[in-house]
């Protein structure tokens, strides 16, 4: 089993307490002078002297402001207020994100990717996608309702396989355009509609590696806030390790040894001359890591 | 490990071909005399003489009508059309779903399941939730571009976990207001932004039975089509086995013992006087079997 107490953005020590979420009057009473708002530059995360995320009180914000209810914490509710704008550049490339990834203790980080999530869902869906009409959020946050049709909507969650393929004991990473150099990682993609988990880690490896895979078997998941993935990881084999590679989704896809994976490893983030191994904070690194160590 | 090969509304023999989907010039070379096209009532499927499902041509759609490119069966495109409306009533009282379930080839049975998902999903998305301006099909249905903000949107999977919980060989079903009489199933909910599979898992149990889970393991998958849902089937055990019932969710919950499980299972569609097993093909079924025959 891999070591699921230590994935990124798992173990928010928030209670989502959800019997207060559908209690018009539960809510209300939540929102006094002793709650909880967590403080966003938009959607990044805002740094107290401790290096913590920081929270202010109700009092900070408009009195208009959409509010997003948490759970409790300590007792205390705790709200996130959604952003006027959704996510716009790519997360990964902004600077904010990478500093909370580096620096937040991980149930903070659990916080700050759940909050993310759900605000950002909120500010790109301020109309319904039935009738056009405008939307307001209901529920605490967990929730939207068209004004016009009656519509309900529900925050998003995509779910995402993540896979190892093992042959005769090499590992298939790829690389994808935007990636650093030398880095490389598992193989990825939504799941569809009608669709297995064990028939989309199937269908993707056949779609970008051009590999018949078997026997996938679930490791590990990681929920990702950029901007809402479930990340599955799983584990195959192939009995065939001709590669032909979808050169529109991978720059490169390699069979790496125990020994390039364990020497890229030792490495740390500047990794060997070959290989950059997977990042501390994304799956990936769990499921290489699990497979090296088991 | 469960027996995957016959879960409901999984392995549907349509290859998905996505290189076709991304290629305007490739998916217009399949829009020809050879085409199959899904015949649907609203969202419910049609029956041609030998109980299968029934496939018309291109010639039976209107030239403004919008089609899903479903892949490729024996080397013909498979279309399936948008209906005017999406989901409306409770798919489960609908007797020609029922009938679907009980009479399709399971390859057919999934063909339909996961064309279904994805023609309801353009149904009910015909407008942009970023702004409120008219959305149009792409990417042989794979997506809908804004014709007003540019933004793209993408056909929605929402990841569920359902769950058995074992006490001292005893597993815990619980029964929703709307199941007949006796029938019980596995606990369920929507996995949120911010959890793994784990966390989701042990926080729906603490929420509907009041139980506190350990020991989370994934034990299969099913993709369920009314509308569009992964159902993530685990298994966990807890230690203490007192209930505190939401009953806001359940009618009731309760600990079943293998012998129990054992009769209801013997006993078929009608059941025993305390209990009808989960129908073959909700992913409970598969759970429950699993538990008794490993
Ligand atoms: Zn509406
Ligand atoms: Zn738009």
């Amino acid at each position: 089993m891999a070591d699921r107490a230590n994935i990124a953005f798992s173990g928010s020590p928030i209670e989502r307490a959800d019997h207060i979420r559908v209690d018009d009057d539960a809510l209300a009473a939540q929102m006094n002078w002793r709650a909880r708002v967590l403080r966003l530059d938009g959607l990044n995360p805002v740094f107290d002297d401790s290096g913590a995320l920081e929270w202010g009180t109700l009092a900070d914000v408009p009195e208009t402001a959409e509010l997003c209810f948490l759970g409790l914490l300590d007792g205390k509710a705790c709200f996130a207020p959604v952003p006027d704008e959704g996510a716009t550049g790519p997360a990964y490339a902004n600077p904010q994100i990478w500093s909370a990834m580096q620096a937040l203790q991980p149930g903070e980080l659990a916080t700050y990717g759940g909050a993310r999530s759900l605000v950002d869902w909120h500010a790109r869906h301020r109309f319904c996608a039935r009738c056009g009409g405008p939307t307001k959020l209901a529920k605490g946050g967990w929730q939207r309702n068209c004004s016009s049709c009656d519509a309900q909507h529900f925050p998003r969650t995509d779910p995402v396989t993540i896979m190892l393929v093992e042959h005769e004991g090499r590992l298939l990473l790829g690389r994808q355009p935007r990636f650093p150099p030398r880095m490389y990682s598992a193989l990825a993609g939504f799941v569809e509609p009608g669709e297995t988990i064990e028939e989309a880690v199937a269908r993707e490896i056949w779609e970008e590696a051009g590999v018949r895979a078997r026997d996938v078997q679930y490791v590990a998941s990681q929920p990702w806030p950029f901007p809402s993935q479930l990340m599955i990881g799983c584990y195959s084999v192939t009995d065939d390790p001709e590669l032909t590679i979808d050169t529109t989704e991978l720059d490169d896809a390699r069979w790496f040894t125990r020994e390039e994976l364990e020497a890229a490893r030792a490495a740390g983030d500047r990794g060997t001359d070959d290989l950059i191994f997977p990042r501390s904070f994304v799956i990936a690194h769990h499921l290489v890591t699990w497979w090296l160590d088991r």
